[in-house]
């Protein structure tokens, strides 16, 4: 069907770090093979190894990113038996390539669910090159350059059944004896915990109020009463609170400070929400599971 | 005036920093909504919340800066009632968008003064979003796309009076009993101490040697005397000096090592110059304000 | 020769650090001087002053680089009486530009050898601009967008013997009693410790098995025996090895996590290769030149 797009951008995702060559040798290629390609930056920062991070930038970025190509290579099975695949999505608007890891599914989910797919197994379109560990670089921009230049995706590789690919590895929040039971799933530059829950999922803990307005958090030992607003500003100086963040998720937040650093928080801690107590207890100890 | 102009270049200067998810998503946006705009990254490691951070690396680049948008935010204030706002400068030349909260102001005044300026406040051309935190993607990346494909900057806010912009927080030298009173603006990745004065600045130092070739510089109790030269190559081995930098101002330097780690010193902290002593005191303590 | 070529890709190899204005004002002004460049980011993160790692990262990237112009600036002489060069490659393919301090060699010999040559000392093509420590903006860029608008490589500067250039200072593994002493050159965002060996140079060693399966590594008082793999994965859990990386060199490696971090080691650390002793020794000391 889509044999007559052209895919003249392609969106990286990588764990490769701006400013090293490893990033760069990508961008060279890729102008080398298909000069008229814009490639953009759309998130190379991603901790080393760290595919649920990159599955869920993905995520974030799915409802912005222009027509195209995105690669999407977070492979710490480099050069393993683990696959590479390519799922076009949006009708052929947009073609995700990457290991077939987990890393894709939530944004395929997101970008309206899988079209054809197929795996990466045409060497042909692929560079010889010394060693098996760089695939994005292999496999991934020259497959993309091949899009690019007209080649239609099912000359590129074997169809695969799309229900075959690795499902997502992004947490779920769980409702608890009417807590919520979260995880915090991003800590942005600026300290910003992200949870998996929005402001519409407060309204299934116990004893909340209507609309939801205040809580309690526990971290660990850590329990406070905190606000829920829809500005850092709205905060007020020092004080934690949850905002209705740039994802339409919620983050534990302070104004011009970062609550990481204030609670001591990381990806994959456990944040549990429920409803707000009548004082503002200060660190009680609790028990967690 | 403008509207036969075509801004199809967007620098931008953020607290986002490389490789984040939140800088990719700017690009990806603009790719969307105005395709044939070049995005060029020109700052966007800036200290999170660093109002002044961002302002002087504006007006560091003020000079070198193609024609087009440049979308300037780093926005402590997001989703307050700051005002977010667009400035024309250079005769329409350039239109600088960032929120109202001081950064804008050395760049304009740098750029040649304000032009017509608007407030960002018509909705209809930004993006509707969950949250009401992230401007530089709602708001700014739409309205610098809207401008790209023509449409005038009257169009897209209500017009103000260019004075009515907060004022810059770049700290000016003072003269005082003949010493003149600096402060370090800028350290950069090679650990260069950019001071707020020139090489013509130190004329005005009671007892300086004219041309000046050797001061007395004083940083809380660390007190030496110290030759200005136009190369890091100049001062050799080891030594600490002033040297006339690429902005034209003075920055303390090491030859090929880091001088803010030599003289712990940070952005924001205090250097006094005076004029050279006979002899080079070894680190006196002398009693700082 | 040269003359109808268009130079319209610039690659960028700088210790300018990404997200600096510093690299920020190179994609300014080159975009002000030849609007229609492409300017790709291919490692701008080298370490401040490291010559080597600049001249390592270039002949990495020489391999996947388009045609066009390579500006690798890593410049501790900065102002000094260092000559900035302009070097053809590839019977006019590329032009690198960059300072004579023995960054280019290797790139230069890897593309094929210098062609024409020339010292960049006519002021008139580049910027004039306060201080004399930032050759990357006023020489660089502008001799760039200069070649990029059509002038010949000729007109931009006095001819030069490409033999004169300064050679490179990359170490070459030697072989010693029958060991190979290597050394780390690249420690990647991995922990991956590249050495400057590749699989083929193994077969020296004496002892050593053929096809080369398994060795002994000593690296300072760490003595340990490893398999050379040709993926990550093929460690197997948490085992130290050889792997053949994507130059075709080896990587000193764990799957997963960080070699560097494991063994405490560093660029520059010195790493002997010999044939495989029967028993895997744990950590005896062995004394090291």
């Amino acid at each position: 069907m889509s044999n007559a797009r052209r895919y003249d951008t392609v969106s990286l995702i990588t764990d490769l770090g701006s400013g090293t060559d490893e990033l760069g040798v990508l961008h060279a290629l890729m102008r080398d093979l298909a000069a008229d390609v814009r490639v953009i930056d759309v998130a190379n920062d991603i901790a080393p190894f760290d595919v649920r991070a990159a599955s869920l930038a993905l995520a974030r970025l799915v409802p912005y990113l222009p027509e195209g190509i995105v690669i999407a290579c977070v492979d710490p099975g480099a050069g393993s038996e683990r696959r590479l695949v390519a799922v076009e999505v949006g009708d052929g608007a947009g073609i995700f390539l990457g290991p077939d890891n987990g890393l894709l599914a939530t944004g395929v989910a997101l970008a309206g669910g899988a079209g054809r797919s197929i795996v990466l197994d045409r060497d042909e379109h692929h560079l010889a090159a010394p060693g098996r560990t760089f695939a994005a670089r292999d496999v991934l921009v020259p497959v993309a350059a091949a899009l690019a230049n007209g080649h239609d995706l099912e000359t590129l590789g074997s169809p695969i059944d799309p229900a075959s690919l690795l499902p997502s590895v992004i947490p779920i929040a769980r409702l608890e004896n009417g807590a919520l039971a979260c995880e915090v799933i991003w800590v942005d530059r600026f300290g910003n915990c992200q949870i998996n829950a929005s402001a519409d999922d407060l309204h299934q803990i116990d004893g909340a109020e209507a609309p939801v307005g205040r809580l309690r958090v526990t971290i660990g030992s850590d329990v406070r009463n905190l606000r829920v607003v829809e500005s850092f500003d709205a905060l007020g100086s020092a004080a934690l609170g949850l905002v209705v963040d740039a994802s339409g998720l919620l983050s534990l937040a302070i104004d011009r400070a970062s609550a990481a650093r204030e609670l001591g928080v990381a990806e994959g801690d456990q944040v549990v929400l429920s409803a707000a107590g009548e004082e503002t207890p200060t660190s009680v100890p609790v028990r967690m599971r």
